[in-house]
């Protein structure tokens, strides 16, 4: 009962977070075609800030139907995450209003980094409270994408100051990497 | 349990847009009834997409009530409209603060193709999961509104450089189309 | 089912109507009190919006409960008196940041009129679709605040021309006649 | 049935709240780090609300989970609680954008010591409707958490005209206090 209004409210902050970036995308001041073109690097920006989130609300979904009961630890956990993702809207307009400037795009990165460690600790978090038997725990142990995620983002926000495509493509490859849903989670709770 | 979460998710963002449209009217300078005028475009635009958000959001339910589980495909399928619908507030601002000019025009037609397109996929992905005996097929198969909404909406895109009321004509009768429920699909699970 | 989701649905956008109402709180520039006091009638406007769009969630709320199935017609009646709700913090800003000028004051009740016959025909399709031993029609039926309410609007919205404090005192006499849940409607369902 | 609606209005408003926040951090014009810091007082004001209406959903959420049902005065006082929340986007604005000046100070406080006082009045509600019996009055009635806050909140207006550290120091602290959820009702019901 508690887990149902949980997601509710996860559901509802990430639903919220995915049309707020759609309030970035201003609107230009000319018709015609050329007027569209100074928004491609925001509207790029748009679009894998979208899928981001996508991916947030996919894992965090699956993360959750593991999990049995709510405890402080967990919903605080959660309230943590919400917070990182929460400045993803933030991020992506000062990025993508900057033609991918390398600060800009090094904060991108460091709130995709924080929003990773804050899903780490939301699962550490619901794996204390299922025991010594935890069945997350065997799904989340054999994890690479999280780790690889997290090296990603950590050399693209060094990168940035660079090159700061190479950072751009860092954060694209997490993106697809994540589009696959978690299998490993299913799988295990099929069993 | 999974589509529960699906629907809910989906009805956070439709109702999201559908209120940020109104973000979109901004409070005229004057107080007199001539200050209204300049905003009547706006508005019209906004009465237009809210039947447009309002549509899917009834057509979506029609849909998802005929689905069993729920699939990754069926989430980023579901994904992929939602982000063709959180496009539309753009759209219809840029069209109504510029008298509908024939770009403007026209990328609210391009928006409302490629939601459209979002939700054949989505159809397929259901289908594909219901297997041969899917009854969504049948529904679907004899399908007539989405096809002459989409040759509308390709007329409209292209006539917009001509003249673009005709595509403002079409953009309102494909809304009158589907401003009656998708019956059947009601009709063949009732069976 | 479908009653749950339309439930959601309402929920969510009133829900967010209620909260863009503060977006329309511009920040001051001074930080003295003084600075405040420009907003006064915004705030106030603001208030009395709040109330209203409390009073519809909470009367929405007791309709729906005493509805069964939600048909095609109760679906988009239902959305139309989404639409005139949600032109609400459009005619409070441009109310609240006018002082209360003569047009916008009527503006203010001619959305209120309209969201309440939006109201009025939302109760006309449940009942057409509960059939003749409709309880929500004896309810309805002896209803006088409905009745009171429009005339209060009516002459709010012709009086805003000659002295707009009146219109005033009727918005604000309006939300408290309703402020005092229908207990018709529950006290009927009851029996 | 009744409470679900409520705690799901609830829900969305409170999480539409805290997404909200994050529209006030306005992005930087440069692209260095030297943007971001006059962003600082802003961002940290962000934090301590998001965190402070965080706390508000998760006491709220313990609050109802011992409601049985839901009557016109608890609804309201759930509005009258809502209402208070949705100026603290309002107050964080204010008080980040000014480098917490005193008057903005104090009035971050008032905020929040209304919303206290709202919280207070739908406790007294739900206790008034479960009448003698009550095992949520039994809980609050050894409650000194609430006492403190309220004393904190009156000292940070009083001091915010002395010296607004000591207020901003009087709000963290509450937070920090109440960041513990509420295992007196959970314990309580419990037994």
């Amino acid at each position: 009962m508690t887990k149902g209004r949980l997601e509710a409210f996860s559901d509802g902050v990430i639903a919220i977070l995915i049309t707020i970036l759609v309030l970035e995308l201003k609107v230009p001041h000319g018709t015609d075609l050329e007027s569209l073109r100074p928004m491609l690097p925001t509207f790029l920006t748009y679009v894998l800030s979208f899928v981001y989130l996508g991916i947030y609300w996919n894992n965090h979904h699956h993360l959750l139907h593991a999990t049995g009961g709510v405890t402080g630890g967990i919903l605080w956990a959660n309230l943590h995450l919400l917070f990182w993702l929460s400045l993803i809207p933030f991020t992506t307009a000062w990025m993508g209003e900057n033609h991918f400037a390398a600060v800009p795009t090094a904060a991108y990165g460091v709130v995709l980094f924080a929003a990773a460690i804050g899903y780490l600790i939301l699962e550490i978090a619901i794996i204390a409270h299922q025991g010594k038997d935890s069945k997350l725990r065997e799904a989340v142990g054999r994890e690479w994408k999280g780790k690889v995620s997290v090296a990603c983002y950590l050399a693209g926000i060094a990168l940035a100051f660079e090159n700061h495509w190479i950072s751009h493509g860092l954060y694209v490859f997490v993106a697809l990497l994540w589009l696959i849903p978690d299998r490993r989670i299913e799988s295990k709770l099929r069993e």
